[in-house]
């Protein structure tokens, strides 16, 4: 059995990352979403909210589930779980020079190995970050985030639906 | 007739701004420098300080006018000018790698096109932020600015010209 | 009036050059597909062959139109039809890199301007030889190439439809 | 069970490839190494010798084999090896630009889905040619190529060991 | 005589960096390490700190001497130091695409110029924020520090040794 | 004493080209620049022409030659040499991709350092091969490649100057 995870800040999941997610509960057994996060940091949700959009999402996925790490390294979180692999979805050449990096040092340090997932195309322009940015200045987005986050997605930035 | 917009913060206009938008408008029917601005957010410049530099900038340019939007999509801002077309210029791959995303969020919004225009070879290390590094130590930053920025520039940031 | 070129080898169009073209059709008066090839080198059509092709597949648009350059600077074919600008698909940040030293050096020779357009996302993996490398091998190029394209192509490459 | 493919030329097969076969090893149940080769073309070994030498290299690796197809669609060497995931080492960011177009082509073939492993830091230099292009000019390639190929590849260059 | 400047923030030195001060001892007579810092800013050590452990790392070095400056441009830096030449480890193509930028800035406005030296694979992951951001989660960051700066850095960081 | 080898195939030298050796020539004692060549392949120019192309266009420089080389490793050329430094021009982050390998490559076999120089920006879309492209096709070219070149490469190429 082969489990892997899907590590992330997940302020809010994006279409994007749910198709990584998708894709890996596919090619693995297990897949656990890992809602990496800073107890010192307030986001736009909490990491227990982060958690619960993720598991509304991920709700037609048998196996797959989610939680939340605080202030916890990665290898670690891994160890914990009995996960060898973690499954990270690429956007573009930047995100594999921002990725690559933490990559080498998590083999480093654990031997934990991490595999790179193309990003589906009609999806590489998907972040939180600019999904919230559009979201904020009245921008529709639908067809950027899952059903389960859409609406508590503009209530939170105080947007009407 | 085509009209297209040249966004971006400006704070302040570079001549490699400049350079973009004298080449715009000689493409272009019409050209205008959007100037988009968070007003909760503290520049160098205010926002009609940075639109009145543009407009001393391009007073040669009878095709151009600059324009400033608070907290407005590109996407709406384009519409309300009825231009089908932003024009932006690239001073290397990291400058595509971070423009590619916000390009195609446009185009999935409401059509509008990007059109990237490489920069001019001498200018491509010329930004607002290391312009302005410079000058607060002290370096000579004539040749990188217009004119007409230069001497507010320099009062602004508190060092002699 | 506006006309921009759409210049490249088109061995043959596929479905990513064809959207470049329609979204230059939208953008500008006019638009030439620009066929360059050398005639001492063999493609798998001809170039009167891709001309053709091409004026099938954009016979919807009324502001397009193709012509073949047999050993011409792409600056003096611009010159000659009076288009100063280039308008040039961009695929990733590989073709942004091959791309530029051309562009440049066209800008540098008579001051012809090739502007980018970002790729439609769906058909960035999309170039005339890795379809023939495709079909070859019996691979489905149906989404790949216009409607126009598919079976000429089949019949050249001596695969079954 | 999950089987994945790793393919290639692997004219012949260096420390970098063994490198990405040994730790898919770890990863997955059984592992594929895939010499995809064109019989009109002539390499520096046959098909049947990189394939053989590949085996030499992982007779100490139980669940992997290798196998030769020519003229044969990556989508459907995996199709029948019953292996729905294909996994690449990476050099470095020109790689994964090569690769991405080729990983998207098979995806929209048939669901084929590549995963990227970034390479080892110290083995991101290697290459079939320029390893063998070093051992044409008397070089020393020993911690380049596995134990098994160091010899061959010698021979078959017509250089002395 | 050649004198180069290695030039960074060094909040700490990491084996990264004292590589790149290492090799580039043995290609220039002299070596100085340049620690630049705004005096406003409270970083992880002070400047002060920062020299202290980079002596201590350099103590083999006869050729190699460190030393602070505050708020001030590597063009006057280098004048004052009478050194015409800065070398800057690489650890990437995002990271040449950051610093290429200064170089040529800093060429523009003295005729100072920018070496680059490729960093070493096994290191290309170091970096002094990824190290400060696993040795505060408890990750052990031994081999990613000289010995000089291992105790110091795990003690201002308040984790156990 | 540093003596420092500007290594490439010359074919013919460019601006950007001579840009690289006078730059070396003033931060190294000694600049050699090594032809090297395949004699097996024919090229636009010998090596012998080149290197002479070469000496008449740094002839106002004291401490620069050229010397061909064929069929030879760059780490023994620089040993016979006693260089031990590589100086490279670089024209984008695509020459970096391309030429890290090598250089990581040579330190491998021999500790040969290779420093990277980055470009002037003006010439970095200069290479021979497109100027020979340009010029075949009836292109000015100069301004593009040294005074001493431009006739011989016209009459070469078989165009009017």
């Amino acid at each position: 059995m082969t489990r892997c995870v899907c590590p992330g800040s997940f302020d809010p999941l994006t279409l994007g990352h749910l198709d990584v997610v998708e894709r890996s509960a596919r090619l693995f057994d297990e897949v656990v979403v890992a809602v990496l996060y800073n107890p010192d940091k307030q986001g736009t949700f909490t990491a227990d909210e982060r958690v619960g959009l993720i598991e509304k999402s991920v709700a037609h996925l048998a196996n797959v589930r989610a939680e939340a790490f605080a202030d916890e390294l990665l290898v670690e979180v891994c160890a914990r779980l009995e996960a060898p692999i973690v499954v990270k979805g690429l956007r573009g050449e930047t995100d594999f020079s921002y990725e690559l990096p933490m990559a080498t040092m998590n083999r480093s340090l654990s031997g934990l190995e991490t595999l790179f997932l193309p990003g589906n195309p009609g999806m590489d322009h998907l972040s939180s970050s600019l999904i919230k940015q559009v979201a904020t200045l009245g921008g529709d987005i639908s067809g950027m985030v899952p059903e389960a986050v859409h609406g508590p997605l503009l209530e939170r930035l105080g947007v009407a639906g």
